[in-house]
This record gives structure tokens, sequence and C-alpha cells, in this order.
């Protein structure tokens, strides 16, 4: 049994009594078992004491929308609208895309999310294998999904379908319980609707969720009510998505009856800000659906639309950009926004013992470092990690108790290899 | 005469010829004299030669509108609108703003930004003499100012006239010429008719520029209507404000109208997309004044507002909201971002030879560590500069030829000092 002791820190703890406590947190194995001010009595003997002085502690992040070996393709195609970046740059390359492609392309990302505090991420893509090995390997959580495009013969659709299902039956649980799995139709816009209604059932069969892109830009929308007579929400609901547990991306180009379908089948949102921004799809209705009490998170997408995966930038976009839209200087506070990249990221992804730092709570957490200047002053720490701070200062990661970052570095992955195969594969894929 | 090399470097040149070069760059003095894919022949001897592998070297950040001393508050207030912030959290407590607390604020500000690769600035504020003394001590660049209120009586309005002629006067060219200096109205709203029109007639006296903060929210704006019958670029223009060389900072809500005279009167205006975003004061029409032919550039106002000194959030901001807003993914591509951080900036600030990366510019660069996950592949470095990379990733800093930041740590400033009397300060102000 391995048992840690963080003495002298600095604790967020987003879902605690106390916002913020100054004292000591005690793991054991990959449970928090203790967390306040004192010590508490005894002469326990620890595994490993580690001194949290000038380090703020607080819950690793979630990320709820990632395509991660998207990655090789990031600066490749920048500054245009949706449909021409997928149709003229991203699905020709990502169309010769190998397993060695995605293998390495998702490390890069692995490697990239890690060392900047995330500690579980949703990814959707194919050659879901060596994505799930990858995750395996690092330490982290993944729920992971294959994601099918139906726009082909029906013997492809009935192969994706089949692939998708075999991984989510193969992976679901694995890696001591740090992977899980859903069901994933790409897009209302890619797929027919058969195609959608085959994963659904599948999603039943099987007793996962789904996942699936929504609303994202206009277009996509107008297109639906063209061709569907409906708008997506009602066109999904419609094919029974919203009939299982099912986390959806974007859902930037909402009605007010659509805020209210998504609440009241309990869809939960992957709000993508810097997405959506760069890619100029809009400004999500984040402010009303919290209103409405649907559950919302944060994403990055990928880092070919994004073009990082900083989850620290994320939150300081959701914090401003409703404010500045909506002209609310209340909308989404600092204290929500923390809210989105931690515990209501794991709560989309159905993983109900992680995202706050709470005794009984898995020991996923991060430390930042705070002896820089801009950590100071010492006034309001959930302020400065929303509004001040960046990947970059995370120095420590633990995933399940065990530690996967140390000052900076990977300890599960060989990042200099990562480095090398990424930058070889971006050549090979491009020459 | 100090001849420094840097070999194997890939430089982002930002105003030359070439956007990206691999090569060489030589430094003579305070100037580029050279820049190129091969290194001139000759045996040349250099005082200092660097190795440029896996280094990205661009134009040090320009920060055109920022109140360094404020860095005591950052945190101290968030999500607030504009009057209440000002009004309740910030005028009460930097009203007890001593001369110390000015200097130890605008040097904890002063380390973080040239730690992340801002080598200009300008600074807005009251006891200046310690501002300017801290910018001589760092190595950086400021262009200050004494700001005033004039919503006092006369005798105080008199003093504070005859403190910012005196100070403008004591410190222009100072600092083998890093600093210089400009007349500051704080703002419409806080200055009445004729106290602006003694800085303007100042400034006409002394032969200085002006600079103050205009139409940062719809509030103002409508009560300028209100008292004066004139929105503020009319109030402003018939004040002579523009008859000077001029710099307003935010500029967010405008007409056509306003956005033909500041055109027409060459007025530049500091964009500061993270603060107004923040106070929902709004967002810029930052498309609309670039194709106006406006020049643009950049500001983090400060950091009680923002919350960080980060050039390259705003560069990303820049290029991220006015395409979200506007649904248009053209809108400030990346290479115009970069320009509104640099180039934009310095000619903002009447620094003609800042910038760019040129032959017969001044030395100031910087340099960016992209052996990290972040930086690949390989693909577009200017794309990687304003999409994914941040003042972390800083680790070379030059000023004049001169290096003040080497391998992150600053080599002018006793930061540690800085950052302990910055929480000390903060602790007696609040107490």
């Amino acid at each position: 049994m391995a048992k840690i002791i963080v003495r002298n820190g600095t604790f967020v703890t987003v879902g605690g009594e106390k916002p913020v406590i100054r004292g000591c947190m005690i793991i054991e194995n990959d449970t928090i078992v203790y967390i306040g001010e004192n010590e508490p009595e005894g002469n326990e003997i620890y595994d490993q004491t580690i001194d949290g002085t000038n380090k703020l502690y607080m819950p690793g992040l979630v990320n709820t929308h990632c395509h991660a070996a998207m990655s090789l393709l990031r600066g490749y195609g920048d500054d245009l609208a949706l449909q021409v970046w997928l149709e003229e740059k991203m699905w020709p390359n990502e169309a010769k895309f190998t397993g060695e492609d995605v293998r390495w392309g998702t490390l890069l990302s692995i490697a990239e999310m890690i060392k900047g505090g995330t500690t579980s991420f949703v990814d959707m893509y194919d050659h879901m294998d060596e994505v799930a090995q990858a995750v395996e390997q690092s330490g982290m959580r993944g729920c992971l999904t294959r994601g099918a495009i139906g726009l082909c013969p029906p013997d492809v659709q009935d192969h994706k379908v089949k692939e998708a299902i075999q991984f989510a039956k193969d992976w679901h649980g694995k890696a001591e319980g740090r992977i899980t799995t859903m069901m994933s139709p790409h897009a209302p816009y890619t797929c027919p609707p058969d195609f959608i209604e085959k994963f659904v059932q599948a999603a039943h069969d099987l007793d996962l969720p789904l996942h699936t892109h929504m609303s994202e830009t206009l277009h996509e929308v107008l297109e639906n009510e063209r061709q569907y007579g409906l708008r997506p929400v009602d066109h999904l609901a419609k094919l029974g998505l919203f009939s299982r547990p099912s986390l959806v991306a974007h859902a930037v180009h909402l009605t007010d009856a659509e805020i209210e379908t998504l609440s009241a089948h309990h869809v939960h949102v992957s709000h993508n800000p810097g997405s959506n921004l760069k890619l100029a799809s809009g400004v999500a209705r984040v402010p009303d659906l919290l209103k409405a009490g649907v559950l919302v998170s944060l994403g990055t997408d990928s880092s070919a639309s994004n073009n990082n995966l900083d989850m620290f930038e994320e939150m300081r976009l959701a914090a401003l950009i409703h404010k500045g839209v909506s002209g609310d200087p209340l909308a989404v506070p600092a204290t929500e926004a923390l809210k989105l990249g931690t515990v209501n990221g794991a709560r989309s992804i159905w993983l109900d013992r992680v995202g706050t730092l709470e005794v009984g709570m898995k020991a996923d957490f991060i430390a930042l470092d705070t002896d820089q200047p801009h950590f100071l002053p010492k006034s309001d720490y959930v302020s400065h990690i929303v509004y001040s701070a960046s990947a970059k200062d995370v120095v420590d990661v633990f995933v399940d108790g065990k530690q996967i970052v140390r000052n900076g570095e990977c300890l599960t992955l060989d990042e200099e290899r990562i480095k090398y195969e990424a930058q070889n594969r971006f050549e090979l894929l491009t020459r």
C-alpha cells in the first residue's frame, strides 16, 4: 500500500467546503484520504513526502473533446472556414493517416496534455487501438471512441460500426480502469440517419454512452433543417441519441427550445471556445446553457484547430468571451470556469470520483509553481488559475495516486523520441 | 564595439522580405547588421556566439497600454463591471499607493513582462519617477506618462499638470534613449475639457505625443454625449487632442464616422482584448479599424483587469475573437496579429527602428524554446507564435543588443527581492 503526504501546500479544492486550504493532503494508493489545515496526529510512515511550499495543488484538468492524432497537422492550413479547412486541408491528409501516424500524433498530444496538467481526455478518432495503447502507457485517463463518418457505401459503413463496437468492447475498463469507451457517429451532417441509429442501438446493447459533434456551424444547422426538416437537436433526439447518456461537442448554434431539450434529456455539452473562435464558428450560449442546468465542460478540439491543448487557456477563454460578448461582467465567473475545466469535465464523462480534491476522491491532481511574478500577490488563487496561469506553470502531475510528470518531465513517456517521430511523420505525410 | 552572432537560428522577421529565415543574425552594438541564410565570409571575431538550435527568434513584443504598478492588485476584486471595479476596488486602494508601492508593483510587472518577451511598454500612472527608474534599471524600453484625473479642485489640477510636464521633461530620451515620454489626460470622462486642453497645450510646447483612454465602455460614450453633446472622438478632436500625434487606448465603441475621423487624424489605437473582455466592455471593431488604415497595436492594460501581462495571449485573443464574433475566419489572420504585437506596437509609440528583424533595426529580439510538443510539427512558425506559444516559452531577451533575460532568468533585476517586496506591499495595502 503506497502512502503519500503533501505538506505545506496550497490546495484549491474546487468541490470542498473550503475553496482554498493551506495545509496537507494524504493519498493512500489511488485515493485522497485526508485534506486539511493540520496534519493528523500519530506517527504515520509515508512512502513519499512532498514539500508543497510555493506550489498550488488542484484537481487535474479534464479535456472533453479532442482528436489527439491531429496534432500532426498543427499549423497546417490556418485561417480558413470550417468546411474549406476540413474538405481541403484536413480530410485529404487524414485519409493518408496510418496507425503509425495516429500513434505518434496521439503521443505528441498526450505529452503536451499531461505536461500541461490535463489528466483525463476524450478522444474521438480512427486507429483507436493505437490511441488506447498510448493512453495506457502514459498513465492518464482516456474516454475513447472510434468516431465514424457515414458518407460511404453500406459495406464500409457496416465495417465501421463493427470496428467501433469491437474497440468499445475491447478497451472499456482497461488500463486499471483508466480507459472507458463510448459510441460515436461523427456528426449529423456526416452520418445518414440509419447509420446514427446503428450507433444508438450499439450503445444500448453495450450499455455505453454516445458522443458526437453537433451544431458547430450555422451552415450545418441550416443544412440539417433543409435536408431533414429539423434542427440538429430535434433530429438527434428523434434518432434516439439522447435516449442514452450522451456528450455533444460544440453546440454553438442553439435556440431556447433546443437548450430546453438538451436540459430535459441531461445531455452533456463540451464547450470548445478556442476552436469555435479560430474557425469563426461563433460563440456558444454557455451562460444560457448553465442557467438551464445543462452540464457544460471544456474541450480543446484538435490542435489543428486550436492550436494547442492548454486547458488553462480554454478556462480563461470561457471566462472572458462570454463576458465580452454578453456585456455581463458576471457571466461565467472564475469559480465557474474552474468547475468547467475540472469537476464538470469529470462528470461529463461519467467519472464521479474525479474532478475535486476531497476525501474519497481519486488522487488525480496537479501542482503549479506559484513562485513566479504572475502569481503575485497571493490574493485569490482561483482567479490566478483562471485569469493568469498557463499549462507551462504545471510542474507535477498525479493520476490514480501515481506520478506521471515530475518537475515538468514526463515519467511515463519518451518525449525525445515522440518529438522526433512526430516531426518525421509530418514530413512523410506532407512531402 | 560589441559584436554578437546567432548561428543555426530560425528567425521570424515580421518585416523582412522573407517571413522566416533559417540561418544567422549578426548584431553590432545596438543594431542588427546582418540576417540571412548563410554566414558572411571572412574571419570575423565575435564577442559572443549564440547557438540558435531549437530556438525561434522574433522581434521583442510591444505592449502599448499598461499601468504596471497595478499588478499589486492582481486578483483583488475580479468579475465586476468597470465602474464598480474602478470606484469600489481600484481607486480607493490606488489612492493609498505610495512611491514604494508603485516601485515594487512596477518592478513586479517589468519582471513578468521581460521574462515573457515584452521589450517595450507604455506606462500611464502616478509616481512616475519610480516607474522611470525601474525601466532604466531593467534595460527594457518605456514610453512613459503621468496619467492625470481632473476630477479635483483647480489647485490640485494645476499641480498635476505641472507634475506631468516636469516628468515628461526630466525623462524624455533618458536611459540611453530607451525612455520616451507623452502627455496624458486620463480620459474624457475623468477630465473636464479645459483640463484636457492644458495637456494638449503642454504636448505642443514640449513637442510630445498624447495618450488617453477613450470609448472603453458604452456607458462612458453615452455619458459623453449627454454631457457634451458629442461622442468621445469628436469631443477629443474638438479639444485639439488629435492635433498632436496621439495614441488612444481601448476605442471599443466606435461609429463608422468615428473610425474615419481616427484614420484621417492618424490616431493610433491600442487594442486591449483581454481587459475589454474581462470587464465586459465589449469587442472593439478591429477588422474595421484595420480596413480604414488605422494603426492598431496591442496592450494588456493592467494585470488588475487582465490578469497577466502575456502579450502572446493578447496576440492570440486578437486573432481569435474577431473571427468568432464576426463569423469571418479571415478576420485578423496570424500574420496580422503578429504585426499588431510587434511592429505596429513600435510604430504606435513612434519607435521606427523597433519591431522587425531587419538590417539597420535596433537589436530588440527574443528567443523561444521550440523543443517542446506544442511547437511541433515544424509547419508554420508564425501560426505557432500566435496560436500556440505563451510568455513561458521565452528563454532569451535582448534590448539594444544587450541581453536582459538569459535562459528565463532576469539579468538586470533581483527577482527574489521584487517578489518578496510586492507581496509585502500588498499585505500592507489591504490589511
